[in-house]
């Protein structure tokens, strides 16, 4: 992965508000949108969801997840060509009395102002996933994966 | 469901080429990339896909999987409020001998024409997700669960 294939992964990352997050229901795939804002050192990506939603309960049950984050298809650009990173991760809760708690709320407030209100709502708190490895496809026959550490280097290095 | 939502989870499933797909890794959620067309009837959605892809051979060892089709996000517009789609479903494959094969092959072509040359491929094979259940948010607050039956007379409404 050159210098500028890193650039272009972080600029993805930084630039898409929204992820499809893969967790494990009943023992099957499932998958659901969430807003999401990666940790400034690259340690983590953090998401905020109600206790109520099934991706939450899944995630206190099994914390094996994956992200998926996806660059806008523009009209009449191919879907086969289309950037987009895989994080493998797992999930833990971030609860407001956790030493990383005041970070990752400042951090997804910084990209998701909007949510601002949610965090006056009970059932909603907040999860970092920390990656053990990316699947970057930066187009048709252009995929790398990295590992958790060279991944932190890489992501570390644009907050 | 009424029917302004019904046309617009259709044409939320029209317009978007691609969908987030959870399949199930080695016992954990996996979620990559697909280009992806609804056959007209709803009976199923139509995927083309690599054998040497990890989510291939994941849909061939366990058939449960799950499509998200995430709707393009505005500058300025609110995350959260996204619609999006997400379809559970069971993944069979399609091979040019099966009786659904034509149609699969002609609905997918005529969305992802750029995805001709793929037939040519060996290593590439469509795929049809037979819907069981789709969890449609329209809105912020405002989600909706249609169970197989109602959705196939609801996607297969607008073709």
């Amino acid at each position: 992965m050159d210098a500028s294939e890193v650039a272009a992964l972080n600029a993805l990352l930084a630039g898409q508000r929204v992820a499809a997050l893969a967790t494990l229901h009943r023992g099957e795939p499932a998958v659901s949108m969430v807003p999401f804002a990666k940790l400034p050192d690259g340690t983590g990506f953090v998401v905020h969801v109600s206790r109520l939603a099934t991706h939450t309960k899944d995630m206190l049950e099994n914390p094996a997840v994956a992200l998926l984050v996806t660059a806008p298809l523009a009209p009449g650009a191919s879907a086969l060509a289309l950037p987009r990173a895989g994080i493998k991760g797992r999930a833990r809760a971030c609860p407001p009395e956790s030493a990383g708690y005041g970070l990752a709320r400042a951090t997804y407030l910084a990209k998701l102002p909007d949510a601002q209100e949610l965090f006056g709502f009970s059932d909603f708190s907040l999860f970092v996933i920390e990656p053990e490895s990316v699947r970057y496809v930066a187009g048709f026959g252009r995929a790398m994966t990295i590992t958790a550490e060279r991944m932190r280097a890489a992501l570390g290095a644009h907050p």
